[in-house]
């Protein structure tokens, strides 16, 4: 497996592969790897001939108070995830390179940034469109894998790609969970002994909220309030935002239907999390 | 000759010619074409295996006031030029497939695109930014070809494309002109006698400017009004803006150096041309 720091040799690397015919697969990733990313680079190892991970913890998608010094960092770790799960190459390149001094471009979707993450996390989706659409220029993989834990994330860059006509197929896989049903992020390292157990809160009050929709309950703003209620009694969880939407607009619904998406997020001490399931 | 409508399909006879290791120029036009344009061809079709050239009238780059509907369409003598010039295919997508109902998704480079014809034209670049990055997506050239008349436009997408990493190159040709010097532009059609004999007024600044500077005059204003002092004596002519800049950052300049842009904007009757030239 190769570590590829420079763009220009990341470019010709996957240019070679094309040249020869072969299938290339892509998981983007912020390093800090768990078993959610394996799961991806399980299913593009299954359906190409190479498969690339990059591993870049894009500041443009960070806003100012965020935690982008904090965001766990572990490359030696994740070379070696990589390594055995039969990654080709992991592309790691430097900040510098990829925003040279006076960056200029930026892709946006407009209207679908602007609500959920977009709102509490303003420029957050503008960022992660910007350096998806160059991961896709520099490394022209034929599929791409992303995690529905991202739900908003993996809407927004399957619209990005049909609007620009990207040459790339964007596949959403399911989100994995720890045993005790917490999504796997790798913010999750930050969790103290008591946030770790109250940040079983995001995942209980999703499974109430399709323990209502199954007994028949239609209207979101009685299930967003049962699911407020749960995550309330959590000692360090402080909601950010709880949504019942369509999964295809993200537009806020207020009677729910089949394929709505309900989704939250939810500081738990200082660390952000975010969950969703769709229902129906 | 083929000409192609179909995204699809256009997307597929391009793969073709990747697949056999064949390399391919674009001419990315609105059509209208002219000496300028098929300028842009013959190079095209020197230095490529295959040559496309797109027509499209691209409705995001035109604001509500500007002249879309009024904007010269003759496809059909498009065409018969196309294939004089030993063009492969021609590429004239409808609006309606190039920006389906619920499109979102605008590429924007920041802060070039508010001055000179950005400021008079607002929106007017991202809505060229965004077609070129979709043009490119589809047909993935290996080299594509602007004309320096456009100079902003050639340098906001040569930015665009170093910054957002997009594997083609651009070549910027120098802008032909008609005998007696007016730059050669789609628009001159709309001409009417009187008008296009004021309409020299751009190329007479132009080279009165280039005088000046042989003549050691460094102060911009000094040149600027003096490009204006020729330009209002012509009866139909309306300056949009006359500016002296950094050919590469496009900031004004105060003191002119090599490689300087001169450039002007000036609407003749209802026709608003553009014309540059860099100095040294």
């Amino acid at each position: 497996m190769k570590t590829i720091r420079n763009l220009k040799q990341m470019s010709g690397f996957s240019r070679q592969i094309k040249h020869r015919a072969k299938s290339l697969g892509l998981v983007p990733t912020m390093g800090a790897l768990h078993a959610g990313h394996l799961g991806l680079i399980r299913k593009a190892r299954k359906e190409n001939d190479f498969v690339v991970v990059s591993i870049f913890v894009n500041p443009v998608q960070f806003g100012p108070k965020e935690d982008l010094k904090n965001y766990p960092r572990n490359l030696k770790h994740d070379e070696k995830l990589c390594k055995k799960a039969g990654v080709d190459a992991v592309f790691y390149p430097d900040a510098a390179d990829m925003y040279p001094m006076g960056y200029k471009t930026y892709v946006e979707v407009e209207g679908f940034s602007d609500c959920l993450c977009g709102k509490s996390r303003p420029g957050h989706f503008k960022g992660v469109t910007t350096v998806v659409t160059k991961l896709f220029n520099i490394l022209q993989p034929d599929t791409a894998y992303f995690g529905q834990k991202d739900a908003q994330q993996a809407l927004i860059i399957k619209k990005m790609v049909a609007d620009l006509n990207i040459p790339v197929k964007v596949k959403v896989m399911p989100t994995l969970r720890e045993k005790d049903g917490l999504a796997m992020s790798s913010r999750n390292v930050h969790l103290n002994k008591q946030e770790r157990k109250d940040a079983l809160g995001l995942h209980q009050s999703l499974k109430l909220a399709r323990t209502l929709f199954k007994k028949g309950v239609r209207d979101s703003n009685k299930v967003i309030s049962v699911m407020k209620g749960l995550i309330v009694k959590k000692q360090t969880a402080k909601i950010d935002y709880v949504c019942v939407m369509d999964s295809q607009t993200l537009k806020p619904v207020k009677k729910i239907k089949n394929k709505c998406l309900v989704g939250l997020a939810v500081r738990v001490g200082k660390t952000r999390l975010i969950d969703n399931i769709i229902l129906g």
